[in-house]
C-alpha cells in the first residue's frame, strides 16, 4: 500500500495545481487492480435485481462491487483507459457510454477498494480520489478557457468569534460539509466556470444517503444569490449500495420520492449521474428536468448537451 | 442496563401512543444518574472557553458533559423535577431558563451517557429519548386542542416500484432522513398543529454537525408547499461538543457563518435552541429574525412569545 499511496499524493498534488494527472490515474489504477488480484479472495454476495456484486476480503472486507463493470486485468485496463484519453472530443469522449462506464469505474473502484482492505481509516481518501478522476476528465475534455475551482465564494463577511475579536471570513457552497465532516464521507465540488454568466457545479460523492438533501440546497442558494440559472449542478456519485454481511447481500438504499419532492419544491438540479446507478433513480430520469443516468452518459454525450443548451 | 432499557420502552411507547409520560422520564434519569455516580470513574477534560468538560468512563467512554448543567445526585433531581411539573404555566413553565435547562439537561444527558458507556450499540436511543423528553414537556404546557404528530405529509404519489408495478407512496418532511439513516445520528421531527394556518416543527438532534442543512431545507420545503408562515421551525440541540480524546479535551464543532448564509438564502427557520449552547451560536442571536438561545429559555418565555406571535 505503500506505493499506491505514494502514486495517489503525487497525483492529487498536481490535481491541487490545477493539472489534469491522467496518466498517473491509469498508473495507480494497475497498481491496485494488481494489488487486489494477487492479495485477496472472492466473496459472493446476493443479486440486486440485474445487478450482481462480489466483494473482495484480506485484512477487512471491500465493498461490494459489479463484475460486469470492473476489468479485473491489469493490462486490459491500462488499454481501455489509453482508448479512453485517446477518444478525447469537444466536450465528450468518443467512446460508448458503457465503454466509459467500465473504465472509469474500475479506476474509481480498485482504489477504494484497496483503502478499504488495508487501510480502512482513511475513509475520506477514496472519495478524493473519485473527485480527482472526476475533475481530470473533465477538464481534459472543455476547451480552453474553463476554469475549475473547488469552491464558490458568496460572502465576505466580518463576524467576531468566541473571545470578542473579529476576522475575516469566507463562506461557500461546499465549506460547511467539510468544515465538519464525522461520518467519514466526503462532500466536494468541483465547479467550472463556463463564462461570467454560466457555471457547472459538480458534487462528487461516493453515495449520498441522508445528505442528497445537501447538493440541492447549495442550488437552492446559489439561485437564490446570483439569479436561477446561473449555475448548472450536476451531482456524480459512484453508487448507494450498502454491503449487508448477515444476509451476505447488497442493499441499494435510495429515496426516489424525495429526491422528486426536492426538485420540485426544494432547487432544480441539472443531473444525477452514477458510475453504478440504482434502477429506481433510473426511473426518475426526465422528472421536473432532471437527468438522471451513467457517469458514462454523461461523459459521452450529456456534458456536450448540458454545455451548449448553456452557451459555452 | 437492563432496567434502564426496560423503562425507557415501556414510557416510548406511551410517548408513541400519545401520553406525556414525565413520571416516568423522571424516574428513568434516576436511575440513570445512579448507575453513573455508582459505576464510574470521572476525567477531567479541558474547558473550552467558559465551559469546563468532564468525562464519565467504564465500559467505554461517556460523551462530555458539563458539571455546571448537571444534577449529579437522584434525589436532588427528584425534587428539580417535581418542581419543574409543578410549574406548568401556559405554554411556558414558571420557572426560571436556568433551573429548567439543568433539570432537563441532566435527563437528557444522564440517559445518552449511560448508553455511551454500556450499550454504545444502540446509538440512535439517546436521540429518540431526547425528542421523547421534548416532545411530553411542550406537549404538556400547550392548550387543549394542540395535536402532535412526527410526520408531515405532502404528496401522495404513484410510483412505480423496481418491476414496474405500482404502489401508493407517501413523501413527507422527517421521512428521508430516518429512511436511510446510517450515520448514529437521529433525525426526527416533532409537529404540533396550532390551527389549521399554523403549525410547529420541532426537529430535535443530539447535535447537528454537517446535517443543519436538513431543517433548513425541510423549512423551504414547507414554505414552497403550505406558503411561507404557515409552518414555523424551532431546531432543538443537545450540544455540539465532540471529544477529543488525544488531546483530553472538547471542541465545539460550529459553522455560525454557514447558518447566516442558510437563513438568509435557503430559509427562515424561527429559532435553534440548546441545552449546551456553543457560544459562537449564541452571537447569532437576532440574526435575520432567528432566535437563539437554551431549551431553558424555549420553555420559559420564547415558545409563549412564538405561539402568541403566530396566533394560537
Amino acid at each position: 500500500m505503500d506505493q499506491i499511496n505514494k502514486t495517489f499524493k503525487t497525483l492529487k498534488k498536481k490535481y491541487d495545481a490545477g493539472q489534469n494527472p491522467l496518466d498517473e490515474i491509469g498508473v495507480l489504477a494497475q497498481q491496485c487492480i494488481n494489488r487486489l488480484c494477487n492479495n485477496t479472495r472472492e466473496l459472493d454476495y446476493k443479486s440486486l435485481g440485474q445487478k450482481h456484486y462480489y466483494v473482495l476480503a484480506d485484512q477487512e472486507l471491500s465493498r461490494p462491487f459489479r463484475k460486469d463493470l470492473f476489468i479485473m486485468n491489469a493490462e486490459d485496463f491500462r488499454l481501455k483507459w489509453q482508448q479512453l484519453l485517446a477518444a478525447r472530443g469537444d466536450c465528450k469522449f468518443n467512446l460508448s457510454d458503457t465503454d466509459i462506464n467500465k473504465v472509469v469505474y474500475t479506476a474509481v473502484m480498485s482504489f477504494a477498494m484497496c483503502f478499504d482492505i488495508w487501510k480502512n481509516k482513511s475513509r475520506k481518501t477514496p472519495g478524493t480520489f473519485f473527485e480527482v478522476v472526476l475533475g481530470s476528465l473533465i477538464a481534459f475534455i472543455l476547451p480552453q478557457g474553463f476554469t475549475r475551482t473547488k469552491f464558490i465564494p458568496l460572502i465576505q463577511a466580518e463576524v467576531a468569534d468566541i473571545d470578542g475579536s473579529s476576522e475575516a471570513a469566507q463562506v461557500g457552497i461546499g465549506d460547511d460539509a467539510e468544515a465538519v465532516e464525522d461520518s467519514g464521507n466526503v462532500s466536494t465540488d468541483i465547479v467550472f466556470k463556463i463564462n461570467d454568466a454560466k457555471s457547472l457545479v459538480i458534487p462528487a460523492k461516493t453515495t449520498t444517503r441522508e445528505r442528497v438533501v445537501q447538493p440541492f440546497a447549495h442550488q437552492r442558494i446559489l439561485d437564490s444569490f446570483f439569479g436561477e440559472g446561473v449555475y448548472v449542478s450536476l451531482l456524480c456519485c459512484v453508487s448507494e449500495t450498502q454491503r449487508d454481511d448477515d444476509d451476505v447481500k447488497v442493499n441499494d438504499i435510495c429515496v426516489p420520492n424525495t429526491i422528486k419532492l426536492f426538485q420540485k419544491h426544494l432547487a432544480k438540479m441539472g443531473g444525477i449521474f452514477y458510475l453504478d446507478p440504482p434502477a429506481r433513480y433510473l426511473t426518475l430520469n426526465g422528472e421536473n428536468g432532471l437527468k438522471v443516468g451513467t457517469i458514462g452518459a454523461l461523459l459521452c454525450s450529456d456534458l456536450n448537451e448540458i454545455i451548449e443548451l448553456h452557451g459555452a
